[in-house]
């Protein structure tokens, strides 16, 4: 069994960084670069919010571990949120805090999953979902989706063609990384009986729920709140994503069983990145809803130039362009944009199904610089 | 396969809240509370290196995701810090900055360690290491060995007895969490030569490094670079433990995959958490020398009321108190101390060996105030 220097199977199967074809390239570039490959907001979080307001004199014992839950008084203001904003039931013992929604997702993951049990992840999808099965030894299975289906009989179908004997969980995100859709309810109620009959758990990431530009963001646990655990940041919502805060919301004893992992994988989110959280959601309406209508006026903005669907949602904007891309792959066209600075993600980090797409993510740098980088992008597509 | 609303079978088995058969009599008790269970350092982080000095306006984008290996500033004082004062080899690439060493850990684990893989964990441990290794679905074995090891030829046989074919990695923390044991190097050097021998991944557990009264600090990876792993902490040498940031060193191929599990399961490090980390490894000095010089007393006080011997580093004292339990468990013995406001850890928390033996941490609260707990506490004894 003692395989040093190498590492577990599974291991050896996760993807590395997903750009480090690009890498050295974008490390070599001289000149203005565009950053529109990450997933980031480009806004600090407003005053009263950042690192700097959290003074030792007003919160003793700040740098100290927090409850591995949370912190007490965050877990109450969550527990209202998910009841008012997203309508699901919701107690203290409902809550978990978490390193961002990495770490709720992995939480929950860490929790249903046995090794070779299947995770069945709509796509194209997050980055990051699928190595989060991997890194608790589930095996995540593509679903192509958001680009093909086209109703709730639709949604059904395409899931039930992945369903094995070892399937036990779906993974359902809106609004969506990349592909910017909102879901509409009737979907993610059809989803969720399916997901009943099956007997499935729901991961249901609704990281991007404050920025919906058309349409209502639903929370699909509204329709099995029994089998259905929810994550949520304050990453996107607030600008925190480096502070690593998010949670999990579902049924007490499911959390109590995903508490173990995130206690033995992060022990606790950072106590600082929770009293940011709190002031978030106690203060942060009026940022929330500038920020809004900033991000939709640049996502309209470049969906409009480079003549695409408007987003309904989320940050991004995921689009083929093997049209483009001749007889050479679609890494070819990342490099020619790199040549103006522009960086995109290579579709295929969503899905195997996506080689020849690729994501813009339209918050990552203000919206002057992003309409000179897509005015870029759009020369080079032309 | 699936099972809601149970969770895999793996997790079932991880005990969860440690202390949960004494958490309701803790809310409920009336009067001054003594929190000697827990492992924390009472101590604020010196001004300069707390959240309120990291300012936007001097960190512009401290809000914002770092880099996953971690923010370039901090490996590089982390590999001049290895270097000198661990003298391990480092390189940039040996470094990932981590979500506490329970991220480190983790990462190193999970990056390790197959299914049903054995993780061999010299006891008395740290409560954490075990659920670490179940959380990724590797089995830890207990080697008692702190309490009756006494010699680097009885170092070697602990462990030898309990190697089988499935295990992989070797378990080594000094100073020790809970025995305040400081492992001499003669023992290190062996035990790196058995992991050696065996094909074993050595798992060095430092985060008390700062923390010794007598005898050195030692890295066992001086010993076998190439198959140790070593995680360190900011978190109880600078009083930051809720900023969640340590780091994971080794060889770089290892840390490479290591990477991939800390991005699935935290993503990484909180950036604040990382600055204030790189102020204290640049300012943090004298603070340490003073803080150090304070655990000493409290933990050399304590010892001498309570008639144990010194601890020789780490913030605990652990002894065997089953004389005093008459013909009840250690928990009844729990509960009389709680009478008194005094809060021990039980000692099955720290191996299955250690049922009549208690933990207490001599740096949770402050001097004064474990100078009185301690009396209580002896007076109980009595």
């Amino acid at each position: 069994m003692p395989r040093v220097p190498h590492p577990a199977p599974a291991v050896a199967e996760i993807s590395g960084a997903i750009f480090s074809r690009l890498a050295s390239r974008i490390a070599a570039h001289k000149g203005k670069l565009y950053p529109l490959h990450v997933g980031d907001t480009w806004m600090e979080p407003f005053p009263g919010a950042r690192m700097e307001d959290l003074r030792v004199d007003l919160h003793p014992g700040m740098h100290r571990y927090s409850e591995t839950q949370g912190v007490p008084a965050l877990i109450d203001a969550i527990v209202e949120k998910v009841r008012t904003q997203n309508r699901l039931p919701c107690e203290r013992e409902s809550v978990l805090v978490t390193a961002g929604a990495t770490g709720a997702l992995g939480a929950a993951i860490g929790m249903l999953a046995a090794p070779c049990e299947e995770i069945l992840i709509l796509a194209p999808y997050w980055p990051l979902i699928r190595g989060i099965a991997q890194a608790f030894r589930a095996v995540p299975i593509d679903v192509p989706f958001y680009d093909r289906v086209d109703s709730a009989l639709g949604a059904v179908e395409a899931v039930r063609e992945r369903i094995t004997p070892r399937s036990v969980a779906l993974y359902v995100s809106t609004p969506s990384n990349p592909t910017g859709r909102v879901l509409p309810a009737a979907w993610l109620e059809a989803l969720a009986e399916l997901a009943r009959r099956e007997g499935l758990w729901i991961l249901s990431d609704e990281v991007y729920e404050a920025y919906v530009y058309s349409g209502e963001h639903v929370s699909i646990g509204r329709y099995a709140p029994e089998r259905t655990l929810s994550a949520f940041s304050f990453s996107k919502t607030y600008g925190m994503a480096g502070n690593r805060t998010g949670y999990l919301t579902g049924p007490p004893a499911a959390i109590a069983q995903a508490r173990k992992i995130s206690t033995h994988t992060f022990y606790a989110a950072p106590t600082a990145g929770q009293l940011a959280a709190l002031r978030a959601l106690q203060h942060g309406d009026a940022w929330v809803n500038e920020t809004r209508a900033s991000y939709r006026g640049a996502g309209l903005d470049a969906a409009a130039v480079l003549g695409q669907a408007p987003p309904e949602g989320s940050c991004f904007l995921f689009w083929d362009v093997t049209r483009h891309c001749g007889d050479s792959d679609v890494f070819r066209f990342l490099e020619d944009c790199l040549e103006d600075g522009v960086v995109l993600a290579p579709g295929l980090s969503c899905g195997q199904d996506y080689a020849g797409w690729v994501r813009l993510c339209f918050t990552s740098i203000p919206p002057e610089e992003m309409a000179q980088a897509v005015r870029l992008l759009s020369k080079r597509l032309r």
